[in-house]
């Protein structure tokens, strides 16, 4: 890269305007999907992450698992058992999703946050009693997978009052004293809305929300949410965007200023997309 | 149990001394051994955590691994390797050992505890760069095995400011970006000087420091710690009681008031330890 | 008392939930009858009342006078005037109940409870402007018998927020400067639900309120306050509880959660009553 | 008085470096003799005590008991018995001076204070375990009479820190659970040091230190403490002053910045010493 | 002046009142006319300023400017150019009103308290953005002179909190970067409503408000605003009174306690208004 | 500018490091010369300033008067009258100075802050009795040309505290009442040590320090302030450029950590030094 002094002072400046609009507020980032595989990417989030926190943003990380989980269930020889054709949560399963979250996927987010410089604290829905789940309700029972019932997010403030960024692990514990594996895009929406957040950043595996499938160029930047019912029937919102995107537009109702659908397969989406004007996935509002 | 109302009022007020004794000071509680593994025992040790929390004593909670790891290991057919008759810790090993540590036990602690009312943080050496390792010297490389270069305890005042009970897993990460495991007697032993601890508790599988190894009617209550090379060449100290005991001294020495070798097979053997004048272990000072 | 140390901690850990229950809230104890003549039950007293204020709860200590009034009077060769049948309080009279009380009683108490480990605070109605009093109306003129006109509790809060147990005389300030006495139930009664306290608790010299006056085991544990009315039509209020049931009813009716009327003559009454599930008096809410 | 309105903006003003002087400084004032008798100079007392007050001065005020003590040993018959001259204080005596000083002068001031405008707090040296005391030695047994083991200014800084004005009965506990009563000059003296006070005030019956004591002309402005011997040796501090001087030399030397004896018998002596250039008492430095 | 002590005490002792009563509340003072011009009359402003300051009061002065800016202009060759008969205001001109307003007669009122042993603060409306402006809609065109769009009175705030007597020039910035000229009786009056300001003093060239306009004796000490109309009726307010008055009415209206105009041709007026039962000017309430 | 986003990303991203190292400390920037002038320097320099303080920065502006003071002066005609060939600043001189400092310059700079989007508080060494200054001494009387005698950075701590960014014109007291002119670049390294700045950053009109001074590319990056007694021996540091040396080596005495000569010319120079490795101008450390 050969920028002059002067071009590169110009780039500082006109990130201005964002520093100030953002400062002091919260961002939800769910990072999850390629952005988590890659080890290039990874040292971008993890690098977007500290500097939003560094000028000011409080930033809350909620992470999902990745292929890690799948991982370590073939090394136990575990063999996924289906109900009407979705995967089943047993105990064994569980546990190993549990200390997969918990005990490597997130402490080694918090050991990258703290090698770059920043100082986080791994968390799950059990510390401080944050997330209360109860065993997800529909026609097939699926083990242990779980719906939120409640969030006490004075865990995360007392956290983040203190200048830690927290790492949250979506695993939450019922009052039934077992612990439940919760959607962490749905989790994410649900942290965001609990923390009033100025943002909610979900990380996926596609470049946003597009009028044409198969083209890029077709992006559409900006929908209001109240335009997502006639996207939905369009069949323009189609396939894995519908829980996605169901989770941005819950998050807007529920009062986050904007949701953004952001391709975590580019380095460093998050600056790009906080600190420039058109922003480069889909934003929800 | 049929005690009179009078008994039971007697028992809470001869309780007192020791409640305004302790108020607002710090005890360290290592966790381990068979305590781990009954159900009763660990309740019951949950149960004295929560119960000196909430007398205004500042607890943590340093735990060890128990059982878990090495069911974990054995459920991924990892073998074991030796290195001059010691456990060789490979990277695969040292990964189990972190989901097992920091996302089972740990955060298994966590929900009980809050399940009985208290607020806990599951943290390790990683959150908030708390315990900075190293590869542990030594004639022979057992792999990922650490030992203590630092110790910030800055997240556990925080914690403990803001009324968490912190649980803590004794995993750390080093400048080499390596995981590394820690005894987890030794972490409790450092974490406690490190606070200025009032009391270190370090629970066993034995009844205390015996005269007659053989006899527990032998029990030695008290030893100062300029006593202990006397004991160890007597042979009272011997085999896996030497690096306990050595944990307990290095404490004393660096400044925790009291340091206590109780019997983790009582049920509540803290709170008798803590709450009686003759106590039920071997205390060091 | 031949009590294990496994009954012991087992009493300990049955405390537990109520410490939980009653943590950070305010208890005011009307302190008078037998209790405050005999040594060994003020001992009792002071001891619950340090116990309390060691697990978190916030004690205010109101108490009366005692014989010692009678007794100075005695000293002094005063001769109680009576007006239709009621004791008239001239100044010379006054004098003495305020000197026995705000000086003798109440600092003896602050001694007691500097003497056991606590803190406390020996103030009177006069202190801080706390209450205002005026003469009481009625068909009798009784001198410097006063009723409440209005309570500030910004002093019981100030000397709390700073850790002290305010133990305090029912004498209070006129507009007219004179000095009044005040009935210390009724006093207590209103401290309390100023304070918006969890508990008031009056010791009385009686097992509480029975449905045979002369039957112990007819004892009624818990009252409605809407039950009240029906349980005067039917003798079983009447006499001298009359006054102290109109206490409790008119603390709850003011917001104070439970009153309760406990049996002073039992040593440790007071913890028996907040520590024990089925309570030792009679509760009304 | 028919001053301009002008001379009075000119006396405002001219206070007005006194105020700068002493803005948040402390003043402790040991009120006593002739200004506690006529209800004229006690009402002059306390408005200069609330005016420093509303100025930015944290006053103790510090009191002995005047011939109200003597007053009640009188009317409940109390022969004073006299050991070497000395008169010696029995529990009963005791118990009549704790009842004066702590239940009605001190209450007393405490309303008056608070008729005023003011919010004052009457305590004792057991309030807080403010002071401890013990027996005094010497040759003669005088009974209840104590000297100064230790003093806690805690509960007073507490207070001045809520905006409180502390009035002060000068009896204290014992390690031996007695209470003591202590003289009030040394106590006063000893207070002031102990709050790194900037001034102590003793108000007495005099015009200060005399060169010639038939003569107020001959008042001596300022000492410095090293004089005080030789003005003993000279005869000009003698008998009743030497105890007075003692404990302004005594505080000077322990910190007190300045130390004051004025002459109570002048409504506002209070007032005009601190806010004039010569003051009307006699200054020790 | 030969006042005796005594007297002086007396005095003293009368300001307690007052002193009570406005103790931590807030006076904005308008400074200006006369009082401005004589050395002796600002001297003696200055003094009152920092005595009220000294006894709790929060003070703001607001100043206009006096003669310096016609000097400053005169300096400068500047005709004055008349709109309609009103003066107006161009940039030349402005720039000189900002610079001698902002840099010279705030500062010089600034150093003048730092002399006395105040600590003030010379702020303008572009400070911290404390007062927005626009350009003065009317008939005619005036040049840079503005009127108020908002006041935010955070930086007068943090100033007082801090300790400091904010000293204020009446310029403000515009949304289009101009800066405009305000009327500092109406800043003031507004800055008053907007502290919930307990009294504003406008120091005035005249005794107060006369209902014989040639005769001093015919003061009228106390007007309530809704009685205003009538006395425009009648004549009793007319000239240049009107505006300094519907200031007054303005604050009041806006919630300021009482509004005062004073004769600033006095010395120490506002000590005398503020202390004395009468007060010597006009009182709008 | 064709810069891509990823580009953009990468700047923020090398930007890191340097938000972390300063975060919370304090820069003191002397703005003045050339950056002064031009609109667009003016405006970069506003820019950077707010930028600085929007990432964590305390940052307080000190100025000069650039070429306003001489327009002012040739306006009301003044003639400069030279003594010993220095300029004498009368008080006529003086007071224009103080005008066009603190009360155009200053303020305008306070306006430009806020409009921007920054809180700023315009101040010179008046306000809080900031700056005690003396008549310079010296072979030539210069009128009210001073020299500092006590700088109290409280003032500047208060408004820091508060998130204000102070604009220092560098006039001061004088305890005979007079206001002196100080030197701007001395009165900034005397703040800069005195708040314990981080750097002082002096905005020049050249490069910065040259080998040769006629060719840029002979800039020393770096100076270690032993080598500049060699460097003025040498004549590398000659002229204009020795005094504001001798600021920066002043600086770094008395414990600023660096001090940097930056060249005002370019726009951003603020920015590029401080976000880059190389920086634009010359340190001192």
């Amino acid at each position: 890269m050969k920028i002059s002094d002067a071009d590169r002072a110009e780039i500082l400046v006109r990130a201005l305007p964002y520093i100030q609009q953002y400062y002091n507020k919260t961002f939800v980032v769910k990072y999850g999907g390629n952005a988590m595989v890659s080890d290039e990417l990874r040292d971008a989030v993890i690098t977007d992450i500290v500097l939003l926190s560094l000028v000011g943003i409080n930033v809350v990380l909620v992470h999902g698992g990745g292929p890690e989980i799948t991982e370590m269930l073939e090394k136990i020889g575990k063999e996924t058992r289906f109900v009407d054709g979705l995967r089943y949560t047993d105990r064994e399963t569980m546990d190993v999703v549990q200390m997969v979250l918990a005990g490597k996927v997130n402490k080694s987010l918090v050991q990258l946050i703290g090698d770059r410089g920043g100082r986080a604290l791994g968390l799950c829905g059990l510390d401080g009693n944050m997330i209360k789940a109860q065993k997800k309700k529909g026609k097939a029972d699926l083990g242990f997978v779980g719906e939120i019932v409640d969030i006490d997010v004075t865990t995360l403030n007392d956290a983040m009052e203190k200048g830690y960024i927290p790492v949250v692990s979506t695993i939450a514990g019922g009052d039934d004293s077992n612990v439940y594996n919760i959607n962490a895009d749905l989790a994410a929406s649900r942290i965001a809305s609990s923390l009033h957040a100025e943002k909610l950043l979900l990380m996926t595996d596609v470049r946003g929300l597009l009028r044409d499938k198969d083209d890029e160029d077709t992006l559409i930047s900006s929908v209001n949410v109240s335009e997502v019912p006639a996207l939905k029937k369009q069949g323009i919102i189609s396939g894995g965007m519908i829980p996605k995107i169901d989770c941005c537009v819950e998050a807007v109702r529920r009062g986050v200023k904007r949701t953004h659908i952001i391709d975590g397969r580019l380095p460093h989406s998050i600056i790009i997309e906080v600190f420039s004007r058109e922003g480069i996935g889909t934003m929800f509002l």
